[in-house]
């Protein structure tokens, strides 16, 4: 049987990036101003401190400047927020990233809507999820994001398709299936609680497949749809995705890799997110 | 073949009315606080108008004030905006209803969002919509709460269920499949997009339907698997539903009849909610 095509993020996410370059350093001969993306860290957890400096490395390059506030591990939610807040504030600052998953002492949602909409270029606020839903001005959350312009990229039109995702987080399943349907796609959103055998007859009729739980190899290539479009957004230890990859690639037309699938088209989107901040809010 | 239970819509009303009604004199006794619908409408639609009309008795007989605000048909989308402004900051108003759908030139979703979102008791703005999609406080839209309220009355559990919501307007089949998956249903969102072929062919697998489209009689009895609960939210000419009644009831174990389901508990949902939003406010 034919091999799907990889759907190659990490080449995707480098045209965007570059794109994204150019519009800053446009901006910046235009105005004098900088985009500035303001990332905020609660603790040390090794992991977090990598994504962070990743974010700001990848940002440095495409012409984005950096401010980076590290808070203890002890740090209230109050103190959170009044961070947020001074942020959000902060004419020289464009675009607010909370590092999270937090600590558990800490009210997320609390902490996220401190972000000011119009500096919510990681798209984890409720307004918005809102303008993602219904297709208002807004950021879109980044891996969903992300996930529509690699669809986009490799011309897949969701319109009048059935369409799967699996996971209902708030900043990954349940944004992406709003935007799934508001490009027109028949969406089905299953997750923990859907049984197996339902899981199962879902994906089987599915033409889109997003895997969005975090469950290595949860979905296994019996239950691709021949030809179906396969994204794979889970990130589970060991670089291994929510599809078992080997099999799926069998059956469907187009797959997204891991690592170099979703994941670099997470970053590009905050980047070029940013950037969007920035102009909006120069008014250049 | 043995015919579908009929869920009561009327009945359940008329309970869940008398106790908000209880609660509404609770209230006054306790604060000599009336709670106070404000109702807002633009031109003389002689549909609108009756509505309103019909909203103001029975908030009055559940011991709920109106307020009520007849704008001309002319009025820009700014003016409205100025008086849903005044009303969200009266302190005597606590729950604000805009009748809707409104003239072409007015920006529905502008006029929407200047209700604040304590008194936004009709839950249409964008607060709302995320609260009931993220389970966080909040109202519902009064139609998806009614249907979520039925459910509940006639023991019906969402939880590993699947569930399909055919229509996707922002307030009434966006905002119940939110709803149904917080309650931890499988949930598919169909419209006017999804073929006729995966229309049935999800209607086929679906444990609870709600029809929430519009369309007369779309939904047949054939496509109604054996034993579902069936929701008929739709409104058209003649009291029809979007259910084709005779010949799901054939296969449904429980279906809303047209009218006397759906209908009567978005208007208590209106009424319930109103009186919790002047609890709130009363800090009673």
């Amino acid at each position: 049987m034919s091999q799907a095509t990889l759907m190659d993020g990490t080449a995707l996410a480098r045209r965007i990036v570059e794109e994204t370059a150019r519009q800053a350093a446009d901006l910046t001969a235009r105005t004098g101003v900088t985009p500035c993306l303001a990332t905020v860290l609660v603790g040390e957890d090794p992991a977090s401190v990598t994504y962070v400096r990743m974010k700001q490395n990848r940002s440095r390059k495409a012409g984005i400047a950096s401010r980076h506030v590290s808070l203890p591990a002890e740090t209230t939610t109050a103190e959170l927020i009044g961070t947020l807040t001074e942020l959000s504030a902060d004419p020289a600052v464009h675009g607010i990233l909370l590092q999270h998953p937090m600590g558990h002492h800490i009210d997320e949602r609390a902490a996220f809507e401190a972000i000011a909409p119009e500096k919510d270029v990681d798209g984890v606020t409720l307004a918005s999820f809102s303008a993602m839903s219904f297709g208002l001005p807004g950021f879109a959350s980044c891996t969903p994001g992300g996930i529509m312009r690699l669809l986009d990229a490799y011309d897949v039109d969701p319109a009048g398709r059935r369409a799967v995702v699996v996971g209902r987080s708030a900043i990954l399943g349940r944004p992406v299936g709003m935007l799934l349907l508001g490009r027109d796609a028949t969406v089905t959103y299953c997750h923990s609680r859907t049984p197996a055998a339902d899981l199962s007859s879902v994906l089987r009729e599915a033409d889109i497949v997003v895997a969005a739980v975090g469950r290595p190899r949860l979905i296994r290539g019996e239950d691709i749809k021949p030809g179906a479009v396969v994204v794979d957004a889970g990130y589970n230890a060991g670089n291994v995705g929510d599809v078992d990859f080997d099999s799926a690639r069998e059956r469907a037309s187009l797959i997204t890799p891991v690592p170099g699938g979703v994941g670099p088209m997470t970053i590009a989107t905050l980047l070029s997110q940013t950037v969007e901040a920035a102009v909006r809010q120069t008014g250049a």
